[in-house]
């Protein structure tokens, strides 16, 4: 199996999974008990938070954990915005921020989408036209899920807080923690969001970190655990995992990058005769997504071709793929052939250059012969 | 260690663990991916909703799983209830129904809660009087989760649909899901809550069951997992463990029904000379859960001196440990005394007759050395 589509989920660490274990079969109590040791695995969630906060370099924030970055996100967006404020998101988030404010605008709630470039960022122009005074709150994602385009998100918060000082700048980082360099505390966001299962961690654990003067509300109400923000026994489980497995990526930051890098240029270089659209074409981009489309070539046609050789990459999201067309590719204004075209290849640090010459290679040959059935002219 | 506090969670199973392992580090991909390992995914997880239908006989119902029961339980609550119609819930409802409702009264939405009788069961005479013309939803935990009180699910439904013939009604069914018979097609409930956790399953997993005809609605907005009502990755693992711990509880379910009824009234017998009074007194009552009061004794004093020795009760709900009183106690009638001296002990089918014999004279001790301090004339 060769499996490049990391950003879709990952494998979760062997390590970590071994440590889950323990805190599933033995320190299995609940962290609301009244005994020791409920209070001590009360504190390992605690330390957890710290654990997090210090690799985001934001020790003063605070951290909520959910059950996932989807929910964190829908938190975010549904209770950071002040009431009658109007709330800007960009056309290249996640689904998850996407439809909630898709939600909130059929609630009633003055929403706008800020347009993107081809390359996949955001519009700068256009985010300023559509940052009015009543604006309230910004929601930017970091590393785009579909092409890896980075978000400058120093200036857009710059940006937001020249001309809306009281707006609340949200980004969701689900595809740059541990992936590419994040300080919270020099991006200036007010508010991010980020995923236990794109880091090779447990899936059930997401989280919101917030500054510390700011009131997000609760999704779900109940036992009132996690200050009251998030209420359900914690998963202890997986939150621990979570953390770990963003220490164990940490450690080895700068060697995945390169590595990754490494593999996507030699891909690409390998796969030259091919023409390749590149969408992943930001100046700044996440080495671990590239996103492609083939003249003449159907995404998913490929795809299906890729499995029959237990290679896996995708047409994009996966939270996308039971609707119909990449609506971040046409954001981008790509043809309808591109977007119809696309694939995402998402890679993991575990990928060997060897991975990438067979790919390369079923590429080539899937390629030519999708392109040989010309399906385009019928 | 006597662990006695099987209601606020369980060990988890070990076989669970080792099965979830597999599709945590080898059938780890996105349910939504387009390749085939993706389907298989997706089709275990259909197929653990069929499982966890037909344990409940309500192949004719749908399920949506979600990251606990807490959040099953705020999503019938809050998206079941037609518009502009009346809330009723039980006094004696775990804090996630309990909460929700007082949020959404604070929200605006009309809510009343039914009064207990003094042996924790719902009191059907003002049940009768609260349903009126514009009630739209009620509902009524199965097993108390303090004191074990079995509600009539059956007649309820049958006083709620002759009264409010459109009115939903939902349980509560945490503390009952393969602890007591649960035939949702004879109960009559229109919705249903289960958890994995209390079961020997994993953390990160609830399920929301409901008939056909009814419309719940997302808590949760993004890429349209579970039919589009809760966005996120789905949990594989989670969700698999979770039907998977409960075909075992159920295929045991006589054995360990009779073995816990057995460690229940051994206790009981054994520590008859405190004198406890009994909480659950109920004439039906969950013989997995007992609470109990010592007269002179305060609950919380005992599970510490309890705790010295390895065993662990609790005072009552997890849910409720970082509040002030326990209100379901108070709801009961029961006097400040024996709301400040309740522990309430849950067993599992693993506790032992020798647990049971430690823990009876541990209980005497303490119970005796509690009382010679007569802190209550101070």
């Amino acid at each position: 199996m060769i499996y490049l589509d990391n950003a879709a989920t990952t494998k979760i660490n062997g390590e970590v999974n071994k440590f889950m274990k323990v805190y599933a079969e033995e320190n299995f109590f609940n962290p609301s008990g009244l005994y020791e040791p409920s209070l001590k695995v009360y504190k390992d969630i605690q330390n957890a938070k710290e654990k997090l906060l210090n690799l985001l370099n934001a020790r003063n924030s605070k951290l909520v954990f959910t059950a996932s970055a989807t929910e964190a996100n829908n938190m975010a967006l549904r209770s950071l915005c002040p009431k009658r404020k109007k709330i800007l998101v960009s056309m290249g988030e996640h689904a998850c921020i996407y439809q909630t404010a898709k939600h909130l605008k059929d609630d009633g709630q003055e929403v706008d989408f800020i347009e993107l470039n081809e390359d996949g960022t955001i519009n700068l122009a256009d985010l300023e036209n559509k940052l009015t005074e009543n604006t309230g709150f910004v929601s930017v994602i970091h590393v785009s899920n579909e092409t890896g385009a980075v978000n400058d998100l120093k200036a857009i918060g710059k940006l937001i807080k020249q001309k809306c000082p009281t707006a609340i700048f949200h980004s969701d980082g689900v595809q740059a923690f541990c992936k590419i360099d994040v300080d919270l505390n020099d991006l200036g966001v007010d508010a991010y969001t980020i995923s236990s299962h794109k880091i090779h961690g447990p899936r059930g654990a997401g989280a919101l970190i917030y500054k510390s003067n700011l009131n997000p509300k609760p999704l779900i109400f109940g036992g009132g655990q996690e200050y009251g923000l998030r209420s359900g026994t914690e998963n202890t489980p997986a939150i621990l995992g979570f953390a770990m497995a963003a220490e164990i990526m940490h450690k080895s930051f700068t060697h995945s990058y390169e590595q990754v890098s490494f593999l996507k240029q030699t891909l690409l270089s390998k796969i030259e005769e091919l023409h390749p659209i590149i969408n992943s074409s930001a100046k700044t981009c996440s080495p671990y997504i590239l996103s492609l489309s083939f003249e003449g070539v159907k995404g998913e046609v490929l795809v299906h071709m890729l499995e029959q050789d237990g290679i896996y990459v995708s047409t994009g999201s996966s939270c996308n793929s039971k609707h119909t067309g990449n609506r971040i590719m046409l954001a981008m204004n790509k043809t309808k052939q591109q977007e119809a075209g696309n694939i995402r290849i998402s890679f993991c640090e575990d990928n060997t250059m060897e991975e990438i010459d067979i790919f390369a290679k079923a590429l080539i040959k899937y390629v030519n012969e999708i392109r040989k059935l010309d399906i385009w002219k019928k």
